[in-house]
């Protein structure tokens, strides 16, 4: 270095103490949002004070499914599947003793379920965090959570006061297990807080734990969006976060694109089951191309017919000069497709009944020991070798592909590229009247456009940072909800809030309700239905008036990174906004 | 769906008119960023306008090497490598005709370099967009900047209202028809927006059109941060806001680490000829291990000693049971390790000899082809396949591999699997007194250990997001010093802000006191140095003070997304901070 600083002391010691005492989670942002409030509604102000709700009867009621539902006929017998509303304060309920967990991967504002938890059951009752989630309630793992604990984490990101797991509670001897807990801790209360299926489980354990006096509460968690219930669950909490975080970076990446001027980028998208996660980026970013899968599987499309959509878009907006853009994919996709389906149900059959250990062997090798249709044979045979390779990996325990090991992104480049040539090379099959119509000029543009790609995959970054303000303030609802039900006794729920432009309202939704008979690894079971991108929602219908216009030319916008102070610091998801029929997007709980 | 939502219409009119407003840059976040005031520093503020400022001589010179630079005589002659420094306010100034163009990769705040530049031209100057880069400045695409252009811009990311390219102006017939745009439009001036390949072609074009009296003026832009000269430019633009993303994201999975319990995540940064950003990003996040390529090539590290390094720090942390954590891996580092870089040389050397057409050989026949020293075919050996194949990669044109292209993350995450198996099966070698130092305990948990990880590359994602609230000013300011100059008459210099801690001057650096002679591809070029990153500096050395507390335990910080409103939007990069012996991590520029 040539050039020093004049007259500058090596290093401030003041500015060095200033750093060391950011570390752990004491950034002038962590700092700063431990500060904001969360919005209340309205139903838990009395007075100054947040007190719990009573629940009454809406005289609405769920009913999922006419399947008899006799593993749940206790909680059915006192709940009927009536909806509930909390509207009065609830008389002061004391000594209770209630344990909560997270099941499943983070989803920010988990923190403040547990903030909110905390409020309601006030200083006459105990809360427990229970460590690890649902293997941590089967061992006995719990403590006491105090104020100062959910203070240190209030407003932040991650699971990481209690930690999670994935471990499922179906096994009368897991059940036996979550018993002695209850009893040891002489619990009145268990909220889990999770996804569909732990919500199911939520329910099981309601209906187990029913003559134990303890209950138990469901709050609805999933960045992916896939657990909504209508009007009275809009959404799972951490899909508002995630979703802005990954439209942030889709919108950074499409505002590179006309600077650049040269690279398509796929990004891939969390969300395996539903494209709530795309759809949503899509709205807030116009990407160029945003694949849904539900719409795939709804029109039974060819991975032929997918990416052949893509080529078109891409040679046409070539043609007109344009050689970049943003195509947002599912990460799920593939399973969508249904000859991608079929291929993989078929060699999940064949290596699971052939004996040899394929894990040495060459693809070719691996491909002489099995026997598949002529169509899943074609469709293996038309795919790049590294995604052949990849579709023999080893398979879990229920001897499934990992579809999240496929590299989805890569595996839509390929063979977009292949099309490209191959309608460079064959012109009259692709281009003409009725077919894409480019005049001359058009087409040499066509012809000279070499086609670049990048490739991306957010997932992580979007679980655990710290939550939107949305986020925050309708997780402590959330856990205010819950707090409430248990205090009053109610059991079997999950926790709601309700017209989240118009001051919010807080509602428990039957669990029973929503569960349904759903055929899974060949044998019947209870399930909460996943809730997939519906195609005649108006999220969807905006999304498919807008998209062609998408296409064409750059529309899009940035939507920037989420902010937690200043004007737009308190936009709900558009989805939801577009979904609920609200006039606006920013959301109002309370007196926001 | 079981669940409808009751009482709603199917779609707001209202709210689909607002979607659709929001396209093409409208969106709540753009419109507001847009009304966001930047901070000017005082030089520039006559009474309550902005006004250019008059440069007077500091009597500080600068004198990058003693090499005699005779391809520069006239700009030397003039300047003498003199620092300015602008105090006084310019007199006016009429009827100058300014352009100014994008070189390279976009970096965050280059709009508002043109706003500043628009700002201090004012009315009674011209200025002019050059589209396309460097390439437009030779094909003469120059169109007027109006108020209103630049107003649709302003504080927004990308480099689209002009575009950029990567042309290099190095032969005669390039510089002639740089002349001829000079001479069709009148020129009275050209500013270049760039990285050191730009600011020293604007040295040498200040140098060629000095006849015609075209001053030219570059502006340091990479978001690489290595583009730095001392006081005088503290950090090139587009480096905060890039760290600001990529820190945030890194927060973000440190934070979802202890929630999910199970991975390493390696996360590979932009930023091949310095570690600036991994660096920043490592003081912002306190990372578990962030690699410094500088410190790799200084220490003259091998390979497997790097590995070995992350794999000790794995193992003891596996042993005090945390499984997790984060290796911030900077995108050129394979090319700081000496051994690498003698193998890439060699392959480089070996298959540019070879007149065999490699490309549909396979990895064994390739490897006969070639003859390597023992050095490098060892290390070749001990690779996996997949890179092994990647350095066999087509060379660019000038015989080199594309560096870029190594998955270095990939071969970092493979090698260290391995080196933590063999830990496992040959714990002698690596465990007991004076070698890593654990109890039985901890060797048990470690050996039940399992390495699991995930890897993830952030480089376009930072370099268009709108700019940070420093970018966006400090980009104004430069675009106010750079216009100023031309003003003035002032030619061959680089624009700069010193002081950014307490209100910030504009200084102006003569571009030639920084050229240095190196060798480049076999001969001498005039260049200037790349910044990297110095032990000796305040932030590496803070760095290396921190980074085995880091390693230890889990004390990371999330900085959270950059806010543009609010008590945390005025952070300057803390390596800056740190290396300026500044007292605080908040700019000050003007009154702010």
């Amino acid at each position: 270095m040539p050039v020093t600083i004049e007259n500058k002391p090596n290093i401030s010691e003041k500015l060095k103490e200033k750093l060391v005492n950011m570390e752990a989670r004491q950034s002038p942002f962590e700092k700063a949002v431990r500060e904001l409030d969360v919005d209340i509604a309205k139903a838990f102000i009395s007075g100054k004070a947040v007190k719990p709700v009573f629940f009454e009867n809406t005289g609405r009621k769920l009913k999922a499914t006419d399947a008899k539902l006799d593993a749940f006929s206790k909680i059915i017998a006192e709940n009927d599947n009536n909806v509930l509303e909390g509207k009065k304060t609830l008389v002061d309920v004391k000594g209770k003793r209630v344990a909560v967990l997270f099941s499943g991967g983070p989803a920010a504002g988990g923190h403040n379920v547990l903030a909110g938890l905390k409020k309601v059951l006030g200083v006459d009752n105990t809360l427990f965090g229970i460590g690890a989630g649902p293997k941590g309630l089967l061992q006995g793992r719990l403590f006491e959570l105090k104020d100062e604990d959910v203070a240190r984490v209030f407003n932040l990101g991650g699971f990481d006061l209690l930690g999670s797991d994935r471990t499922k509670i179906t096994t009368t001897e897991q059940f036996e297990m979550v018993k002695k807990t209850v009893k040891d801790y002489n619990l009145d209360g268990i909220v889990i807080i999770g996804g569909d299926d732990s919500n199911t489980n939520a329910a099981f354990l309601a209906e187990y734990l029913y003559d134990e006096g303890c209950k138990v509460i469901g709050v609805p968690k999933t960045i992916d969006g896939d657990l909504q219930v209508g009007d009275l669950v809009p959404i799972s909490f951490g899909f508002d976060t995630a979703t802005k975080v990954y439209a942030e970076l889709v919108g950074n990446i499409l505002q590179d694109t006309p600077s650049s001027r040269k690279y398509w980028h796929f990004v891939k998208l969390m969300g395996r089951s539903a494209s709530h996660v795309a759809l949503e980026v899509a709205l807030r970013t116009r990407a160029s191309i945003t694949i849904i899968s539900e719409e795939i599987a709804e029109k039974k499309m060819t991975l032929n017919e997918l990416v052949e959509g893509l080529a078109k878009v891409i040679a046409i907006r070539a043609a007109k000069g344009i050689k970049h853009g943003v195509i947002v994919v599912p990460e799920g996709v593939i399973e969508f497709i249904p000859e991608f389906k079929q291929l993989i149900s078929e060699l999940n059959e064949a290596i699971g009944e052939s004996e040899a250990d394929m894990s040495n062997l060459s693809l070719n090798q691996k491909l002489a020991l099995i026997k598949l249709s002529i169509e899943s044979a074609t469709l293996l045979g038309s795919l790049p070798p590294e995604i052949e390779n990849k579709l023999f990996m080893d398979r879990d325990s229920h001897g499934n592909l990992q579809v999240s090991q496929i590299p989805t992104e890569l595996l839509l480049i390929q063979m977009t590229e292949k099309k490209i040539d191959e309608m460079k090379s064959n012109p009259d099959k692709f281009f003409g009247k009725g077919k894409i119509d480019l005049d001359n000029e058009e087409l040499s543009k066509f012809y000279r456009f070499s086609f670049k790609t990048n490739s991306h995959f957010f997932g992580y970054e979007g679980r655990c940072g710290a939550p939107s303000r949305f986020d925050a303030s309708y997780t402590y609802n959330l856990g205010l909800v819950a707090g409430s039900l248990i205090l009053q006794g109610k059991t079997g729920y999950m926790a709601g809030l309700t017209g989240l432009d118009s001051g919010a309202r807080p509602v428990a939704v039957p669990l029973t309700g929503l569960i349904v008979i759903e055929r899974r690894h060949g044998k019947d079971e209870m399930v909460i239905k996943k809730a997939l991108v519906d195609q005649n929602s108006p999220a969807f219908k905006y999304f498919q008036e807008r998209r062609r216009e998408w296409e064409k030319k750059d529309v899009f916008s940035s939507p920037g990174p989420r902010q937690m102070w200043g004007p737009t610091s308190r936009e709900l998801p558009f989805t939801v906004a577009l979904n609920q029929g609200y006039e606006n997007m920013e959301y109002s709980i309370g007196d926001s």
